[in-house]
């Protein structure tokens, strides 16, 4: 594939980029940084995605390619959401269009699209553990080639990136380059954000020598240092010569280093390639550098849905989300009751919680990025007393499951788990999709699972799960976005599980969540062909209601449509469960994810892969009957 | 229950105390130390359980009980294997002979068995996340108490640990004790090991002294502050003045302290208490401090089974087990290939990896307690082109849940899990039983998993993994300790799985791992009873193998027998691929571990418990054909 005309008239020098190397060819270099700019905006306004931590990284990105030769050299991007630059630099300018969209390539790194990817991402923190593994590999394979980690100050606040730093003793030709763009996706929390704050203001060098000239200052007029140290106990601890934290573990520290001037990064990475040591270089660098919209608002265009270029965004009024429903609801909820308290894992506002935030500062708390502690914590709470609320989306509760096994289940208290972006998630792909939360709850004893389909029962779960006296995990899961549509004069019955349609048909449908929508909709067509179904839908998903089960017994035909992985969910317990009970003499089917990650597309077309769209379900059915 | 006549003997001091409160009353506190080890020695010898650091924390936790008023002032013991002398002073010395029995109390915390235990516990780093969720819980309720976290230097290796510093910020009430033993389980690891090694040495204020007084004696010839500064820029560094990593961090620091020095505890404590900002009390302690064997080496009297005090162990000779045999062959393996590489979370000794870390230093990599890292490290190793086996018992494996998705399961890279403690294990209890590790990794995409019943079969699996061409995590679970009973003349095929009996028989036993031989055992005993069983052996759990299934088919009576937790197993995917076969027109039961944690007893009592033993099976199987 060869960039287009429009590409090669607009983007004159990017358009030439075929792989790192052709960098160099480029006099100009101010001038490429202005049309990878101008790209980032472009597709994402186009295409949505993450804007402000790509423009943040132009200048880095270019100097480590003119100084660093991959894919000898080996480039980790942590989190890989701001590795749009890379990818225009390594062969994919011309494929750039198509990012996030099906078939296209990815939003974050992906070993299976390029050799210059050299780990697949999504997550946060991992780059430090992955570039270690990769430097250890050349020096046991005695290869002399260079290796980074480009790691944001939000990652660095993930555990698994200070056990990453923590292992690096000695490493060889390794380097850890550490973008600071002093916030993460919300504002950065906790002490290493502060110290790396601190550290912002001066070179500790400069501190060291003005502490230095008033110590001989005071000697001068006969004082002794003993007494001199004594006295400024606070000031020897946090003015005078601050050592760095990396220098403490055993790095090797540069900087801090202006991460927009190519100039000047370009001198430390020639400085720091091929050093015998771990190497820490401090970058700081502004999120939506360039866009003075982005710049204004770094949070806002962090991850951003198709917008006007000129003006921001279209306005989003009127879409409502189940983040903002469950914001809105757990807000009304704590004014009247003193014990909720709300944690986010460096997701306030995408998991809905700003007025939470506004209104119950000292019942709130942003741990970063650290869905472990999160958990932990949350258990803390409880066991002083406390109902908390931990709102983590369901692919990085991953990060949390022994957290959840061990510190909430085992000890018999109550955590309400928010389970958000359950589910398929759409563009951002394979690393983010909520399809395993169901299954790995599954397997842990004195959890509760409840699963709404519309805003209106996400309210009335989180109010009962509150409320209730039970001593045990609540998790509470829902989809990305809004609601899909509602039935006409559909009620809600606050119930585990409610029957819809005839109990005396031939085929049962088993589902819950957001999908119950497309089962619906299947329904009413197929009795537009008079062939009658009925639906089971189940809010509360574990444990499955037994009741719910003896009438599903009695169908002919069942078929269970799960928008979550096949394995450990609940339609394969569903069908066990259906199987020790002798009654049940008929066919039963689960559709669901197989096996498989689930690349990025559209929600809509994620559905439609697995059938769990209402034409998918109606054919399953068809041919199930037929 | 009242302390019998001979504890009252023995330890007529310990045996007055029923409460923290006691302890003021004792006027000879060393004379109550000495007691408090010979119990210790005493319990241990005959129990089995965790020596030495139970004999490190004797002066500290009297000490705390000292200044602290429990249960009011909130201690949290990380681990909980040092809790041993906790229990004895808050009112459980008359049941400390129980301690790890069935029906006795826990060898770690648990909420459920005293007011005095905040936190259950079992596993490392969990302690300070857990600790603030309380102080801040405190803070809400406008409760003036303290709450202390008690953490090992070992534990500080993992990043939940440092999730909880970094989340610390202005806590009131809040310390830190950080029990620095010098090593963890084997000899600890990492940076931060390191620096606290450098911290141990000199208190940082003595160096700061040192430096400046070089610099006055320099200038005093004449050089210029900032001439001396680039001169000596390393000793700038390093050599001058040392802040402490946790006044990086927010916290007041104090230490290092003596922590066999009652005296100086009892003040540091005393100045700490109330106060308004975190603080970290570092304590320096002898793992193994009064029993001249543990102290000579206290990594053997970590863990112990039960032994002579006298003369320290019993000869485990003959006594090999899973671990030993896992270990042996790597080294083979690595022998012959030099791709081989080794990685351990802190458990050289008990992964069996000895003699590899003595033979192949290079590819051997213990990065602490951190099973995250170590899973993501692996996965680097890989890209780097290397064959990584990663040794972790299977509930520690719980913490790289979401790396095994994301950094292996998505990169299409093959690592080896080599997962040990898999099943049941006995006396150390709900948070060490590796009884989710097969419903875990069930759900991840690209994972093969190997199950051997016999040393032999897991040599043979793991040469076969190593062998294996394919681009996936291949994860071999294997029990604590030895094979059990090995069928007569049997012989292993090398295949997915195995039929052992007719399959003209009425009933199919399907199972896995170690219980074969309880299974093999019943098979035997119904034989006797002229009742034909046949057996299903897996040998690869994930995926099931296809042609198995078909034959299972064709059985009326299926029970499938697993040593794993039920809900997401194999046994439950087995019963939905049956399901969705219609020609299975049979009986189906799984006998598992039901949604439940399994309390500490004997392996054998825990098998009886869930049915799994050769009786519970023969009991089951002829419930179901009468």
């Amino acid at each position: 594939m060869e960039s287009n005309s429009l590409d090669k008239k607009n983007y004159p020098l990017l358009s030439q980029i075929n792989s790192p190397k052709d960098i160099e060819k480029i006099d100009n270099v101010d001038a490429l940084c202005e049309e990878i700019r101008n790209k980032i905006i472009e597709i994402t306004s186009e295409n949505g995605g993450h804007l402000s931590p790509n423009l943040g990284v132009v200048e880095l990105t270019v100097a480590l390619y003119l100084v660093f030769k991959p894919p000898e050299d080996k480039i980790i991007w942590d989190v890989g959401h701001q590795s749009y630059v890379h990818k225009m630099l390594t062969g994919r300018f011309k494929y750039i269009n198509s990012i996030r969209k099906e078939n296209g390539i990815s939003g974050f790194t992906n070993r299976n699209e390029s050799p210059y990817d050299i780990f697949t991402s999504g997550h946060s923190s991992t780059s430090i553990s992955a570039a270690l593994g990769v430097a250890r590999s050349d020096e046991i394979l005695k290869q002399n080639r260079h290796t980074i980690a480009v790691i944001g100050d939000g990652a660095l606040t993930g555990g698994l990136a200070y056990e990453g730093l923590n292992n690096a003793s000695k490493a060889k030709n390794f380097t850890v380059v550490l973008n600071d763009n002093k916030m993460s996706i919300s504002k950065n929390v906790g002490a290493v954000a502060r110290y790396l704050a601190a550290a912002r203001i001066k070179p500790s060098y400069v501190k060291a020598k003005g502490f230095l000239e008033k110590v001989l200052e005071m000697t001068s007029v006969g004082l002794k240092i003993e007494d001199i140290l004594k006295q400024s106990k606070s000031a020897v601890k946090n003015l005078i010569y601050k050592s760095s934290i990396f220098e403490d573990m055993g790095f090797v520290y540069y900087g801090p280093i202006d991460g927009h001037d190519i100039h000047q990064l370009k001198k430390v990475f020639e400085l720091v390639k091929g050093m015998n040591q771990p190497t820490v270089v401090h970058v700081i660098t502004n999120k939506g550098k360039g866009y003075h919209l982005a710049e204004r608002d770094p949070r806002i265009f962090h991850a951003v849905t198709p917008f006007n270029p000129s003006i921001g965004f279209r306005s989003r009024k009127g879409c409502l989300s189940f983040s903002d429903i469950f914001g809105k609801k757990l807000c009304e909820i704590a004014k009247k009751d003193s014990r909720i308290c709300a944690i986010t894992a460096a997701m306030t506002s995408g998991t809905g919680l700003i007025k939470f935030k506004e209104n119950f500062k000292s019942r709130f708390f942003d741990v970063g990025i650290a869905e472990g502690h999160a958990v932990t914590f949350a258990s803390g709470l409880a066991a002083g007393g406390l109902i908390p609320v931990a709102a983590i989306y369901s692919s990085f509760l991953q990060r949390a499951y022994d957290q959840i096994i061990h510190d909430a289940a085992l000890q018999n208290l109550k955590i309400i788990l928010a389970v958000d972006r359950a589910g398929l998630i759409g563009e951002d792909g394979e690393a983010h999709q909520g399809v395993f939360d169901v299954s790995f709850l599954n397997t842990i004893p004195n959890v509760k699972i409840f699963s709404p389909s519309f805003f209106e029962e996400l309210e009335i779960m989180l109010e009962k799960a509150v409320k209730s006296k039970e001593k045990c995990i609540m998790a509470i899961r829902y989809p990305r976005g809004g609601e899909l549509e509602k039935p006409e004069n559909y009620i809600f019955n606050s119930k585990d599980y409610e029957f819809y349609g005839s109990k005396e048909s031939n085929i049962l449908i088993v589902t819950y969540g957001r999908i119950f929508s497309e089962a619906y909709l299947c329904q009413q067509k197929l009795k537009s062909s008079s062939i009658e179904v009925c639906i089971l839908k189940l809010n509360v998903i574990k444990p499955i209601n037994e009741q719910a089960l003896n009438y599903a017994c009695k169908f002919e035909n069942i078929v269970f449509f799960e928008e979550a992985v096949k394995s450990g969910g609940v339609g394969e317990k569903f069908g066990l469960l259906l199987l020790e009970r002798k009654s049940f003499k008929g066919k039963y089917i689960v559709q669901a994810i197989s096996d498989q990650f689930v690349a990025h597309a559209s929600v809509r077309d994620q559905l439609k892969k697995f059938s769990l769209d209402s034409e998918g379900m109606e054919k399953i059915l068809l041919d199930l009957i037929n």
